[in-house]
């Protein structure tokens, strides 16, 4: 019987090729079977390790419906079973993550598929949260600070209460919620102190103070950051 | 007159030094002058760079206290004078930070003293937070969850309600406030869904059942993690 291959999910980081780590380097550059998650005909995640990619790798692009619902579960029964052929077959596959696979990820939808199948690691990686910080030149956490991560697309009455206990926060994947998440800091009194950044350390990375951002064309890679208010 | 030397705050990772970025790698290698904490004559960031190092760098060995009070204050400024003289002097200096800079990072106290005087850029760094969820094999946030991360520091009449508004959480510097953090979680039923690991992908990383802990050893690098339990 053929020994199973290993199962690697790989986090990439947030854009900038240099904010992969070593290990996912190794990995990149070793594993024979690489896969990779494609929304409208493209691949940020493979796009952004494009540089370090060996030759003669076999390439399996995944292709991910944009919306998580229901409807996405038969694509991500058909990309685990193709992975499931390389590793039944003794092929190591490296699964690229953008950011952190476990933190947000579509990952993770590969792994409850695969896991207890095939022996399993996880990489991570530099989140876009905390590239966003950097970004920004604004530390975010200190001490004893309360840190909330908060998706933009809950309703305002769920985002009121959570973010009223934080010290720092930060909302992502603002799309078209931009013109909410942006009424419920103004009613916070958050406003002024918070930072918008989009596509943070990618090429097209942008900075804009809240008050100029056109809400028509925020994209879902950005995100607000309350950083905290403690003075050291 | 010379032109001032560059600041750079480097994340490097959790404590595995193969999950240092590239870009930091870069950075640990090429700058002449590398700075570090050091507590109780020890500097875990050191140990976690060592095999990295170029030869005839210059060192500067940063005294930091472990209570970080007013009385912290002083080490930080005598800190950052030394790295003044040196950016002054027109040298790079590059500051080793565990985890990631910004992120409950002590590179703040420097960076609130030196980022107005000399150019400084940070590097983000992966969290112990994300290493944590990968070390224990369990997806920590999905889709639109609400995240939080707490200092176990904070008194339980303060934990409670925070926690109670998250879909997951991770619970930071337990040491001898293990107990008190177990008897909330208790409290808000979250105790059989948590997850105990000392130490996230350093050599002696340890996981243990959270009713096996013993809450007289528990390290301040250690941390509770309560992952989501949203099914895919």
């Amino acid at each position: 019987m053929v020994k199973s291959g290993h199962l690697y999910g790989i986090g990439i980081g947030p854009g900038d090729p240099e904010l992969m780590t070593l290990k996912a380097l190794r990995l990149l550059r070793t594993v024979p079977v690489l896969a990779y998650p494609v929304s409208f005909g493209k691949s940020l995640a493979r796009s952004i390790v494009a540089e370090y990619l060996p030759e003669g790798q076999i390439e399996i692009p995944m292709l991910f419906p944009f919306k998580i619902d229901e409807s996405a579960q038969p694509y991500y029964d058909s990309a685990a079973e193709k992975l499931a052929e390389y590793l039944s077959a003794g092929q190591d596959v490296v699964v690229l993550c953008e950011g952190d696979p476990f933190f947000y990820g579509t990952f993770m939808y590969l792994y409850t598929r695969l896991s207890e199948r095939f022996p399993t690691e996880v990489v991570p990686g530099v989140s876009s949260v905390m590239a966003s910080a950097s970004a920004l030149g604004v530390p975010l956490t200190y001490r004893n600070d309360a840190f909330m991560v908060l998706s933009a697309i809950l309703p305002a009455e769920e985002l009121l209460p959570k973010l009223a206990v934080a010290d720092a926060a930060v909302i992502i994947k603002l799309g078209k919620h931009f013109t909410k998440v942006y009424e419920v800091l103004k009613q916070l009194g958050l406003a002024e102190r918070a930072k918008f950044i989009e596509k943070a350390t990618m090429q097209n990375q942008r900075i804009v103070p809240l008050n100029e951002v056109d809400p028509t064309t925020v994209p879902y890679f950005s995100l607000i950051m309350i950083p905290s208010q403690w003075q050291p």
